[in-house]
This record gives structure tokens, sequence and C-alpha cells, in this order.
């Protein structure tokens, strides 16, 4: 067994292609009497302008219009049970009533503070030992370890997606699913950069809230912040962000 | 100014385009214990069983993978007000605060059973009197009638969509939001045939919990029922239906 | 008919009694071994502790488990439509297909500016010849003025109530739907001082995410925040705020 | 180590002491021009009629209004993961992260289909063992099983619960959820025998969408159902429930 941990797989499958106009027209159309038609031929320079404007202002509930469909493959359970308590969200999860983690796709997420994965073996034979003595598959997945692999596909909003974000990118939250959230970003920044722009950790975030420029995570600007919500005074913000990030170089 | 009522418009602005393979992938992967790449070649007829199993079994969930986003425009505050009691969904609304429904801009919805637009001409002269009596914009709609017209952008995904048009393609919903929900179903059809086959009125969805063999708006299969949901008697349930769906010929 | 406006009523009709206690057990249950029984002696000290920090540190999720129902009664269909939004949240609203607001039940909610209610009568007048005619009364209702009472039942937890208040105490809210949110803060205030400390307009709540010491409504500390979230420069806040209060005092 | 399972604990902690009255006030108020004050005087006879009314015409919005906090102690992270994916509910769970669950707190869920605790005890060993060998907690935690006790508080209201009862009191559900399930029914009906009085799981629920005279738990009706929605023959279904509902003589 390799001990690289984070094999994780983060892919978005589907997405709103048009995800950035659509929110551009419609926030026009709050403030217009006229119909789709007539903003539907809208230039990506005004799209810029209506979807950063709906950000920094706070009008959140525009950007719920674009949707994002992420297959996330060979995470642990620790992860997707805190993956699914984000509510405002949409999951299929692999179902170990039903899909057996044996052999070859028995391949536990293993921490990297582990030396090696002998435990991880341990808990298998047992696993395997509950089958054989004819214990069902969905009571003997009892002795599975929480950090066996399982697959979800998740759709989330662009606003949730922010929200999530938030939470998951800082330095926090559990190293698991932040790299899944910073990995699930790298994604959507792709795609749709003008949306995502100004998304980070909630120190970016409320940072964004309270100060006249806006700040994203790629320039470094001082912060006016006097402390992030979690405590981090001002100063060791941006190392904190660093930091954080660097949990993709483990992979 | 034309009594023609209905004048609305319900367009399908953006969907997710591959919205039942994406269901189709995720219900499977939920009973695999393989990623996204070895299910992404699934042949049409294998995505409609997994998409008819998924509603008939009422795995609900999956489905909700599937976004579809609508431009509605001429409808009366009466109707939107109903809409956006829907709360698993997401809505941009034109604001009376900004946009002034004023000369060519105001289309009020009058409903059939109104002889003239008199009464709607009256409330719009009143409206304008206050707006040069230097009643601001925001407090002068207090005068418009409810049936003044208004447009949204509205997000909702497959199963709220079903829930939605359970609700409201029924005979007892008000006849604006009902004339908007049929058309509505024409438009995710249209895309989607195969997602929506099983859609209608609460009690063919109701019916399809109960019965073992499936029924659809377009058969006149006999129910199984004793009554809907709403107390209409077995016999009536059709001829209920049909009533029903003729709102669209008012247009 | 009487020009005074905001005649609406706000009235608490049931809430979580000990609700801020069993926000504080679900806190300390979070990160303890032992189970309800071993927390619920707990101290009005303790409790405050727990609930404090929940909101100072963003702990969003665990004040959700305290509950608020209130009766909103004579508010308009301008306000109720902007209400039902807050789509975490349930929502029990008269209907006027089947309540009509007739002789002393028609009490249009009239703006300030307005310098008299001619208008409003001229409507009710239009309503009534309608209803003469023998245009039913659901269609009728699309002749009543936008500001029109309705009454609603409306239950928000304490989560969703920071939320709410955050966008509808802000200066920038429309006035009515302000002078209910401002009266519902009140309410809650009343009856739990300790959770409802720190909410306020988003200016506040935003605030307390980046600052040392946090600030409340009731004592004017200088803000950290260059602006609000709405654009407001940081000397002119504490004056917004109180502008926004001030809604209250015309009833 | 007791192999007697299902010990866990399901506490009603909290509620809504006038619930099921609230919810026929709002019921009535729908239909009324008239304020909470006139309505609340009401009887337990018009209580009764406006909730079972509601109930059996699926009206299932205003049911919303009423709220149960429970204490769940002593279930497996296989149970808490499927809890938590109802999404219109509020959660706080014991972290792993923060509370090891040692010595005599680990009290690992085993499933009656086991001979013995000895792959528990395994498990148990190998997380001591990461432990003491420098992994730090929220790591170790990867190698404890998935049977591994937690405690969580849960809110969800009326409506919610008839949804979860649903799905999870059915003989389909994986037996540990179903039989806390099965506990938290008894709790509400308990206390709310009249808001409850319905509730079961799907084919119950459904079957009363469908049919002249109400089915309850209780009566063994016959069905007018031809199958469940999981597939089950009519003249299967009763046997089914209770089946499903012995769960509760395991504990």
């Amino acid at each position: 067994m390799n001990l690289t941990t984070l094999n994780f797989k983060v892919r978005l499958v589907s997405y709103t292609k048009d995800g950035e106009k659509i929110i551009a027209i419609a926030a026009k159309m709050s403030r217009s009497r006229r119909g789709w038609d007539d903003h539907v031929d809208m230039s990506e320079d005004e799209v810029r302008t209506w979807v950063s404007d709906a950000i920094l202002h706070g009008y959140w509930s525009v950007i719920e219009h674009s949707s994002y469909t992420f297959s996330i493959e060979g995470i642990s359970r620790v992860a997707s049970h805190q993956l699914v308590r984000h509510r405002i969200a949409s999951y299929t999860q692999m179902s170990h009533r039903f899909a057996k983690p044996k052999d070859e796709f028995y391949r536990p997420v293993i921490p990297p503070s582990f030396k090696d994965d002998e435990g991880f073996q341990t808990s298998y034979r047992e696993y395997i030992k509950a089958l054989e003595s004819g214990v069902p598959e969905e009571d003997a997945r009892y002795l599975l370890p929480n950090g066996v692999n399982t697959n979800l596909v998740v759709t989330m909003n662009a606003r949730e997606l922010y929200n999530f974000f938030g939470l998951r990118l800082c330095s926090r939250a559990q190293w698991e699913i932040r790299a899944i959230a910073w990995k699930m970003l790298e994604e959507v920044k792709r795609v749709h950069p003008t949306l995502f722009r100004y998304a980070g950790p909630n120190c970016i975030i409320h940072e964004n809230f309270i100060r006249e420029e806006p700040i994203t995570l790629e320039d470094e600007k001082e912060f006016v912040s006097q402390r992030c919500i979690e405590g981090v005074p001002r100063q060791g913000i941006w190392k904190c962000i660093r930091n954080s990030q660097s949990i993709l170089n483990k992979r």
C-alpha cells in the first residue's frame, strides 16, 4: 500500500456553462423594466461588472443561478461526513451497504501523520473476517475504519460554494476537507474566473465586506481587519492562508 | 389596452445540458465502487433506465443534480408572490423600487373574468398622480394593483420542479400560477423528456407511488387512487386534469 | 380613514422557552464525550459564555436550535412579498383568495409620504365594483393595491433571524420591512437578551467578525470597518444606524 | 463489553409546547381576516380538526411551526452520517477531533449479527497505538471503526419529521437509523398525539394521499395501494411494517 496520501480526485463534471452571463443578466433585470431578450447580448465587460458588483455588495442571491457538479472520489468517510453537513447542496454517495470496499477497492485515506498503514490493514482483515463469518455486508462495514474511501457526486451553486470555501479553505478546517476545498476552488476558478475571483477563506470574505478596495487571494494587500473570525491577528492572516493552501503540496 | 390575458412569457434560458446523463451516472455511482470515468460512456438506454428508476422508486435526491433557469416575464405580483413561496429555488425579481412600471411598461395581468380594463386604468392614474405629487417611487407603488406585471429569473432543480408541478399543475392552484406551471412543464419536457416523463399534478405523482404500472399525463389509464389529495374522486380525476391543463388555451 | 401609518402588529406568539440553554448545552456537547444529562444543570453564567462564544466565533449552526414564531398583522403585500423571500423560515399567510379585505378589514398600509388616502379609496371602490359585477374574489384582488393589508404567521430560528436582521435592519432596506424587523428584534431581545445581544444590521455583524472587542447596537464604539457593505464610510455608520432605527418612532 | 446492541438514547429535550395549537391557529388565520387574538381561545376539539385537516390534505407548510429538539446519544457514525443527510434540520454533533472516544467512552455500536466484539476491540487497540505513537487525535480517528459511538443534538420541525419518518421507519431503511426513527416517533407521539397521529413509513403516508378514510399505524385497515413505493405488494405491507417496527424489541 502506497502511503502517499490525498490521492482523492475532484472533478468538475458539469456546470452552468454561461453561468457568469446568466448571473449578470439576472442582476441587470432586477433593475430593469425590460426582459431577457433585451439583455442577452451583453458584452464580456458588462458581465464582469455586474458579477463583481453582486459579490462585493453582498447581493448573494443572484449568484445562485450558476451551478456546479463535482465527482469527488477516494475521500474518507471522515471527510464525507463533514461535507454533507453543508445543507444547501445535493449529494449522491456511494453506499457501503451495496458496494463493498474489498480488494483493490479498499483504499483508505491514511493521514500523513501515520508512519505506516498497519492499523488500516488490521481493520481490513477484521472486516473480511466478519464477512466470512456470515455477517452481512451492511453490518460488516461497522468495522471499517473511518478513513475508508468513498465517492460522491456533489452539486452546489456559486453562493453555497462561496460559503463552503469561506469555512473550509480556512486553516482551522480539518486538513482533508480543506484539501478537497482548495481543489474545488481550482476547478471552478478555471471555468469561471470572474465569478470566483473573490472567493477565499472567511478572512478574505469578511475583509471584503468592510474595506474600500477589494482583496483577492492573489494579492497580499494588508488587512484592515484586526483579526479573522477565528482569532488570528491582522499580521498573521496571510501566513495562515498560505499555510492552509500548502495542503495541496502534500498530494 | 388589449384584454387578451396571459401574455406572460416563460423561457428556459439555461439548464444542465447533460442533466439526464449526470443523474444516471450519479445514481449508478451510489451502487458502484467505480468512479465517474468508468461510467461516463453510458448508453442512452441505460440513462433512461436509471432516470426512470430513480423517479418511480422515489429516489428523489439524485435528480437534484440537474438544474433549470427560466426567465418569467409579464406575470402579476399575485402570481410572483405565490411563486417565491417555493423555498428550494433561486429568484431574482424586477424591483418596483427601481424599475417604474410606467407608460408602455405598465401591462397588468387582467383576469379573463374582467369585462374591461377600466379599474386597472384608474389604478394607474392614481399611481401617476402620486408620483407627480412627489410621492417617491418606492412608496407610489403601494397604489399599483396586485395585477401589475413583473419579471423574474427563477432557477429550480428537477426535484423541486417535480414538487412545484405537483402542487401548481393542479386545478386547485390559482389559474395564473397554474398557467405558468403548465408552460414551464412544456419547456422542460422539450429538453429532458425522460426526466420529466412522470411529472404532473399531485394526483399523478401520488398514483405512481402506489400502482404497479406507471402512469403519465399522456395515457389516460384508470386510477387506482380512490381520490386525489384534494378530494376529487377516482372517476373525476382525468377530467379535472384536462380542465386544469386547458388554461393554456386561454392564452 | 386614519393616516397614521405603520399600524401593523408584531407579536412573538411562541418560542423555545429554554432556547439559550439548549444552545449552550448543544455547543458544549460538541466538545464533550458526555451526554445531555451531564450538562443539563448548567449555570446561567455558563449559558452566557457558550452562547456568546458561538456568535462571536461564527459557530452559527448551534443557534439554530432555538426557534421563534411571530404573528405579523396589518402589513402590506409589498412587505409580505419581501418577507417571504427569506427561504429558511416557515410562513402561513392570509389568503386573499379566501379572505376578502372588505369593509373594516380593508386597512391598507399608506406610506407616510402620501398626503391623503384618496388613491387607496379609489382602488377600493374599483375592487368592490368588480366584485359586484360578478368578478370572483380570487380575480377581483388583482385590483387591490399592493399596499393592501395582510397577516402572516412566521417561524424563524435564531440563526435565520440574525441573517434577516443583518439585511432588514439596514437603512437601505425598504422602510416597512425595516420597521417590522426592528419590532421583531425588540420582541426577541425581550425574551433572549443574551442570544440577541450582538444582533444588528450587517455593519454590526460584519464588524464583529473582524474586531477584537465585540460591539453591540447599544454602545457606540468606533468602527474598525472602513465602510459598511452598502458603502457607508466608517464615520457615517452610527448615524446611519440611528436613522434606520428611527423608523419605529413613526408608528 | 456487553453485546446487547442498540443502547442508544433518544430524548426529546425541547419542543414547541403549544405546537398543535400554534399550527391550528396558523391554519385558521390563512382562511380568516382576523388576527391571532381572535383565534387564541380555540377549543381542543377545534385544534384537532385544523391539525388533522392540514395533514390529510397535504397542507404541510403549516405544520412547520412546531419544532422538536432531540438529544441522540450512543449511535454509530454509520447512523449519524445517514441522519445528517436530512437537510431541513439542525445538527450539533460531538466532534471526534476534540472528544476522544477512549476508555469508558469507547462504546461502539455492534450489530446484532456479530457474534462477539473482538473486531471492535482490535480496532480500538490500533487507535490507542496510533495515539501513543504520536499521531494526533484528529488523525488517529481515521482508524476508529464506523460503528464508533457519537452524540448529536437534532432539531426538526413536524413537517420534516413526517418526511424523515416516511423514509426511515420503512423496513428498507438501515436497521440502526430505523430504530432511532421509531424511538423518535414514540417521543413525539407522547407529547403531540394529534399532530403525529398519521405519521408512519411512506406506505402509510402515501396511502392517506389516495384513500377516502384515513389510516394510521394503529389500525390495520386494508390498503388501497397496489404496492408501496419500495415494491411490497398490497397484501404484504402490514407484515412489512410490523417487521420494521420490531427493531425496537432488539434493544
